[in-house]
C-alpha cells in the first residue's frame, strides 16, 4: 500500500510534534511494509508570516492531492490582533471547508495512570469512554449572512443547515455507535431552535435504519451537565458544529489528559485531516518538552479511518500505552513515580516499542 | 414599604417550594415590618391545561403590573410532544421577552458541608464564588428568520444582536464585578462569529468606564474548560444567551448542589423575575420531598435587586447557611451525620431561624 500524506506542522509545539507522528508512520511502514510518501507546507501563523495568508493555494492543493493530512496546531499571541482574514485559525476553517471535512471525530478516554490528574473525582470520571462526533463545515461557523448592519448597530450570524447535512453527520455518528456499544446521544436544542427542531426530526427518522442503536436526545445544557456528573453514561454523541465546539473541550479535559487526546475530520470518501485537540502551546513551543502523545495518536486515527489499517492503529495505540504504563510521560503529566522525558524521548521510546 | 409580588408556580415541584418561598417573605415582612402581597397565577404546562397556552394573557398582565415575579419551575413530560407554541417553556421565554428582563444573573458558590457531593476534587472546586451574568432577550433565542425553507431542505436560525443589546448587559457585568471581587471574564467566540466580534468590541469600549474592574476575553471553548479545571479563577462571567445557558448549567453542577441555586433575571428599571436553577422535577413532584432552597434563596435575591433589602436578603441567607450547617438537608443531598427532612420542615427551619 502506498499512500501520500501532506504534513501541516502549523505553529507552536505543532512545529514539534508532527516530526513524532512522521517518525512513528515511518517506524509503521517498515514494519508493515507500507509506503508512505511525505510533503510538508504551511498553514495558520507560519503561512501568514510567509506568504501573506494563513491558508496559501499551494497548501490547499497540496492538501486536495494528498490521501491524508497531519496537522500539528495552529495560532499564537503574534497574530492575535490580526484582523480577521489574516488569522492563524482562518487556515484551519478554510481548509476544513475545502476539503470539505463535515465530520469531526474526538475519541475521550482515560488512561488509568492519569486519571488521578482530572479535576473530577475518580469514582465520577472512571470508564469514561466517549466519542464526540461534530458536525464541522455547517451552522454558524459558516452560514451567512455574518456581518454588521446599520452603520454597526446591529449584528447577525446565520445557524444554516441544510437537510443533507444534518442527514450524513447523524449516518455517521450511526454508524459509529454501532462499532461501539450501540448507544448515540443526539444534542440539540429543540425547545429552542427551529434547525434542532429539524436535526431531532432526522434522527428519529434514520432511527429504523439502524434498529440496533439505543437513541437518546438531550438538550445542550443538560448535556453540558450531564458531561460532568456522570461521563461514563455517554457511548457516542452526536451534535452540530458550535455545540459540539463547546461540548467537545468541556469533554476533553474530564479525563486529565487534554495532551493526550487526537482528533479527526473527515470527508465522505474517507479522506482525512487529523490533528491533536490541544493547541499550539506558545508558551512551551521550541523546548522540546511538548507532549507527542496527541499528535502520534492522531496519526493512528489516520490509519483507520483513513488507509482502513485498523490493526497498524492498534499497534500504534498499545505502544503509547505500554510506554505510559512503564511510567514515562512529558511535562505536562504528573506520574507518581514516573520518569519525566521531552519530546524527542517520548516518541523514540513508542517508536522503539513499535 | 409595599410591594405586589407575582406568584408564577408553574408544574412539578415548582407549585410545592413556591409556598416556601411565600413562608420565608411572610416571616421577612412580619419581623421587618413591610408588607407584601401576593397573587398567584399559571403559566407552562399548568396554564396549557386551563386555558390552552402556556403565558395566558392574565398571567402576563398580572406581571407587567407587579414589583417582582416569583416562578417555581415549568415543564413536564406529558407537554413534551407538544407543538412548539404549546409548550411549557414557551411561557417562560414569553414572559422573559415581554417584560424585557434582558440580565440574567446566577450566583455559583458553594456551602461547605455540601461540597463533599461535588463531581469535581474538593481542591478544585472550594473556594469558587461566581456570577454568571447571561444576556436573556437577544440572540439566536430570539432571532428572525428562524424557519425551515425549500420544503424544508435548509432550516435556519438568526444569531441577532444589536448594539444596545450588548451594551446593557456588559455594563450590568461591571457593575456586579465592582461590587464583588472587580474581575470579570467576557465570553465570546470572537474567532468565528461577527457578533461576537462586536461583544468584545463593546467590552473593550467599556473598560474605561470601569478602570477598577479588571477584564478578560476568553472563547466559549477554552470556558467550557476552565470551569471545571479551576472554577475559582472566576468571579463575574458575562455572555450572550446561548453560550450563556450552556455554561450556567455546566456552572451549576460544579459545587454539588444544584437545588439551592437562584437566579435572578432583570428587567432596566429594577423589576425581575426570580426562580430556581433547577428544573420542575417530575418525578418528585407531590410527595413533599424537594428541596425549597433554591426557590427560597430566588426570593433572597428578589429582596436584593428588586426591593434594595440587601441587609433582609442577607437574613435570608444567613438562615439556610445555619440550618444547612447544623445538618438538616433535602432528599437530594447528602450530609454525613445529618438530618433528611421534606419541603415543609426545611422551610419551617428556616422561618424559625428568621
Ligand atoms: C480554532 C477554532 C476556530 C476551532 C473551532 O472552533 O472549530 C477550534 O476551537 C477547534 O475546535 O478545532
Ligand atoms: C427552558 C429553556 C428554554 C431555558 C433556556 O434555554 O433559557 C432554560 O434552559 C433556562 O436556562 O432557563
Amino acid at each position: 500500500m502506498k499512500k501520500h500524506i501532506v504534513l501541516l506542522p502549523g505553529d507552536g509545539i505543532g512545529k514539534e510534534v508532527i516530526n513524532s507522528a512522521k517518525d512513528v508512520l515511518s517506524a509503521i511502514a517498515e514494519e508493515y511494509n507500507l509506503t508512505f510518501s511525505f510533503e510538508t507546507h504551511e498553514i495558520g501563523g507560519a503561512a501568514i508570516d510567509l506568504y501573506g495568508t494563513p491558508l496559501p493555494d499551494t497548501t490547499l492543493e497540496a492538501c486536495k492531492q494528498a490521501d491524508a493530512v497531519l496537522l500539528g496546531a495552529v495560532g499564537g499571541p503574534k497574530w492575535d490582533q490580526n484582523p480577521s482574514h489574516l488569522r492563524p485559525e482562518r487556515g484551519l476553517l478554510g481548509i476544513r471547508k475545502a476539503l470539505d471535512l463535515y465530520a469531526n471525530l474526538r475519541p475521550i478516554k482515560g488512561f488509568k495512570n492519569l486519571l488521578h490528574s482530572s479535576p473530577l473525582k475518580e469514582e465520577v470520571v472512571s470508564g469514561s469512554d466517549l466519542l464526540i462526533v461534530r458536525e464541522l463545515t455547517g451552522g454558524l461557523y459558516f452560514g451567512t449572512p455574518s456581518e454588521r448592519r446599520e452603520n454597526g448597530q446591529i449584528v447577525v450570524d446565520t445557524l444554516y443547515y441544510s437537510r443533507k447535512e444534518i442527514e450524513r453527520i447523524v449516518d455517521k455518528a450511526f454508524q459509529a455507535a454501532r462499532q461501539r456499544r450501540g448507544h448515540l446521544t443526539s444534542v440539540d436544542k429543540a425547545n429552542v431552535l427551529e434547525s434542532s427542531k429539524l436535526w431531532r426530526e432526522i434522527v428519529e427518522e434514520k432511527k429504523a435504519q439502524y434498529p440496533d442503536v439505543v437513541v437518546e436526545h438531550v438538550l445542550v445544557d443538560a448535556a453540558a451537565m450531564k458531561l460532568i456528573t456522570n461521563p461514563s453514561q455517554f457511548d457516542v454523541i452526536v451534535t452540530e458544529n458550535m455545540f459540539g465546539d463547546i461540548l467537545s473541550d468541556e469533554a476533553s479535559v474530564l479525563t486529565g489528559s487534554l495532551g493526550m487526546l487526537p482528533s479527526a475530520s473527515l470527508r465522505e470518501d474517507g479522506v482525512g485531516l487529523y490533528e491533536p485537540v490541544h493547541g499550539s502551546a506558545p508558551d512551551i513551543a521550541g523546548k522540546g518538552v511538548a507532549n507527542p502523545v496527541a499528535m502520534i495518536l492522531s496519526a493512528a486515527l489516520m490509519l483507520r479511518y483513513s488507509f482502513q489499517l485498523d490493526q497498524e492503529a492498534k499497534v500504534i495505540e498499545d505502544a503509547v500505552e505500554a510506554v505510559l504504563d512503564s511510567g514515562f510521560h512529558t511535562a505536562d503529566l504528573q506520574v507518581a513515580g514516573g520518569r519525566r522525558v521531552g519530546t524527542f524521548e517520548m516518541t523514540k521510546l513508542i517508536v522503539d516499542y513499535i
